[in-house]
């Protein structure tokens, strides 16, 4: 079971939320609104993500990351290994 | 009229992708799918969105700005700065 | 003449101190310190850097981008692109 | 001791190379270099310092992380949270 399952519906909350905006910037092209307008739009929905994305990596190493590291062995170094590809993505996202 | 303009179908269509992405988001948390794998939608949806901040960036600076540079004086460096602002908040979003 | 260099002063000021910065995480790493604290210096240095090149696209949007607006043509929409490239370069870094 | 010890010679290497690139940043300055060249090389030091940061967050959670996860207890928690805290900081720098 994921870690965010605690967190499930204030991800889903926050997930909705997050698409509502995208359809927003869809609206925004759609009236043709000022370019910096949706520009910032485009910056609010991005650190609305990053909020997401934190959150998730939060429960994830709390949970997977912990208690693989718990055990120990190969599956530990594996679970960390996996995690930092997963931070290295995001950065460069 | 916005410099987008001539491209507001294709930057529709992206965005309605990227809707439909962050839609798929919400299902993989409520299926509860690996973090992982919801963390690199989530890398993705970024880079998606940012492929749109970048085409609208073009558009604005080719029209909007481009525009207001011809005609000169206070407007052109009123738009530059507003640019260059906008292009902050999306490096530190 | 680059836009930048009515602020050049100010410029070779602050990539000194950034200089300075990088040498002070040799020196955390050297000292073994703590590695949160040596992130967090890299985050410190990032957001340094990046308030260079939001001043550097300042200036070159005023100067080099503005002048090539103003005479229009082939010159002007080749400065705009390859503005858009250096942004999206920044923003993916 | 850090978990980077093990790898802190080639930090130190790949800090000693940053550090000459920020140099270099100066010197381009210095010289009148064409803006777009600046910023794209304060690109590529982004990269290069996200790189040592994604080495020392898989060090950091390879063992300080680990091993207070394999203790438990608040200590486990607390590292888990000051990890998750730093990347959002990297995230948003």
């Amino acid at each position: 079971m994921p870690g965010y399952v605690m967190h499930k519906e204030e991800l889903t909350k926050r997930l909705a939320r997050i698409e509502g905006q995208v359809r927003g910037l869809s609206r925004m092209v759609d009236e043709d609104r000022y370019c910096i307008d949706i520009l910032d739009q485009i910056s609010a929905v991005n650190r609305a993500l990053e909020k997401v994305a934190v959150g998730l990596m939060r429960d994830h190493l709390g949970h997977c990351v912990k208690d693989a590291a718990a055990q120990g062995g190969a599956q530990a170094t594996e679970k960390i290994e996996e995690a930092t590809e997963a931070i290295a993505r995001l950065l460069r996202s």
